[in-house]
């Protein structure tokens, strides 16, 4: 089952999505937003799903889904709080500025509390006051967790999750160190991340969903050139359950929480960094990645950070070939 | 006007508090809920004023206010963000790890974004499970926004606040130096916060609220004996129009924002760290400055953490000497 939601209010207006991302149904009579049915996910599910069928059927009236004109499925969050399970992708970082990784990162999952009041929608601008701030993309996979109590095993968690999507968690690489070097963590170098147009059910995943990873290839596109293709379920240190359970571990998660994977990133075939995409290699799903390898390589930093009207594009195909979550698409304002 | 809510659902059920915190009425007529109040707050707040009114002159039917059975004012917000604006209890507290302050520190403010998603009552215990995470309070002012523009400056940002209060924000001391060592900042070593049965409008805080910060003294009691009694108006490095301008530099935050005054701490009469109540000090309004000036003075903190039964207040008196929030009352668990 895909969900998603329509702009209108603070949490926008549930609707059930066509498998194929074509056709939409209001779920209002059901449930008016997606929050308020993962607070009553056991007694709303079966509904939506009876919806989901109908529209599959073709057996009610349905719209077109517009996913130029809808918010992120949860257009704000009582709980966005993002991983960096890809600890390749923070060993090249560290690699690049010649700081040693701890060893502890690779089985103590990093771990930062985002904002969650007010979220882009996929095809919303980035707002961005200043190019100085070095705006990036953050290409993730993203899970929603019903009510998860403090203290849950790993494996136990991977039960709480009941939506997987994509999120562009937008970065401003050129506040972090002065924000990381104060010692509190991220504020104002993470504004508002966008969502991809639909989450879907686990179930509906397939085989792309199994040991609490999303198995897929998270396409980034940079003003339509192909940046990243790596694999989500490939170099991913800790699992979505031990991402939960990582969370979980001094207080319980209110249902409708949002857990991210951090940028996904896998090493080149030889071991080393990724290759750019017109080397043959996987690519990159944030430029800071960029960045770094040509820092190792060359010794400075080549590519820019985005600046105003570049575009982003993140998305994910199925075996078919069909888009999953819709695509995020934004450019910078 | 006070304003509180009965426990009930995840937001609670919204009440106007007599300002004596005797009685209460609900508003529920009005508006469900505080946080769809905030949201619409030009439109309703005239009209919970017009409720407070007819509860102040008894003209209403009006029910005793149970501050034993209240949750938190908001018992869950989509943002939470908590500043460190008493610089004096940061410039102590790396004195006695011997860490120079950044100089930067007097004029950038510290701030983090904490979990919003579930918070405790005034009167819930702290559920801790292990007293080896070191269990801390941190008695604070926190103050709530309506919708914040990006980029708005420290002196309009004043305008944005709508509601005072106390909170609780409970801390895991011994989980904190290994989290900030991983550099994104607290997330396991701040479970859920609690915050004052009620929260006060601005303008029934009379001369006490001026200039962006509440003048007055906020009591902190440890198993029944009197540990802080600091006054929240002094060295108070930003005042809160400043950290709202902080959080909102990058980005805008939505209704219903919580900030965070930080710990709050004054500096003793001779200038040097503050002294205990029972040596004619203001004590501390949280055990890791006791602990802390114990290390500077002894070469060792004395003072344990909170164990299982402790209890911790948290309130402060009017000029009238009666409690203007409510007190903030946990036992650990």
């Amino acid at each position: 089952m895909k969900l998603g939601s329509l702009k209108g209010g603070r949490d926008g207006r549930l609707v059930v999505v066509s498998d194929d991302l074509v056709w939409c149904v209001s779920a209002e009579t059901i449930c008016p937003t997606l929050q308020a049915a993962i607070e009553n996910w056991e007694l709303i599910e079966p509904r939506l799903l009876d919806l989901s069928l109908a529209l599959e059927a073709g057996t009610i009236e349905r719209s077109r889904f517009d996913d130029q004109a809808v918010s992120s499925p949860l257009p704000r969050a009582y709980q966005w709080a993002d991983g960096s399970a890809y600890v390749n992708h923070v060993a090249l970082v560290r690699q690049a500025r010649s700081a040693a990784m701890p060893e502890s990162f690779w089985h103590d999952p990093l771990m930062y509390q985002g904002g969650s009041d007010a979220f882009l929608g996929p095809r919303d601008p980035i707002p961005l006051a200043d190019e100085c701030w070095g705006c990036d993309m953050e290409a993730e996979i993203v899970v929603v967790t019903n009510d998860v109590p403090m203290g849950i095993d790993p494996y136990a968690a991977r039960d709480h999750i009941i939506l997987v999507g994509l999120t562009n968690d937008v970065s401003l690489r050129g506040l972090i160190p002065d924000e990381l070097a104060k010692g509190f963590g991220f504020f104002q170098s993470k504004p508002a991340s966008a969502f991809s147009p639909v989450f879907v059910t686990p179930d509906a995943l397939g085989p792309m969903w199994r040991d609490g990873k999303l198995h897929g290839i998270l396409e980034v596109d940079l003003n339509g050139a192909p940046l990243g293709r790596a694999n989500a379920g490939i170099d991913m240190t800790f699992d979505f359950g031990r991402l939960i359970s990582h969370a979980a571990k001094t207080r319980n998660l209110a249902a409708g929480t949002i857990i991210g994977s951090g940028t996904v990133s896998n090493r080149d075939v030889d071991g080393g960094p990724g290759k750019p995409i017109a080397q043959g290699g996987l690519g990159y799903s944030c430029l800071a990645e960029v960045r770094t390898v040509e820092t190792i390589i060359h010794g400075r930093p080549l590519t820019p950070f985005m600046r105003s009207g570049d575009r982003v594009r993140i998305a994910m195909n199925g075996p078919d070939g069909r888009s999953i979550f819709g695509a995020i698409e934004q450019s910078v304002a």
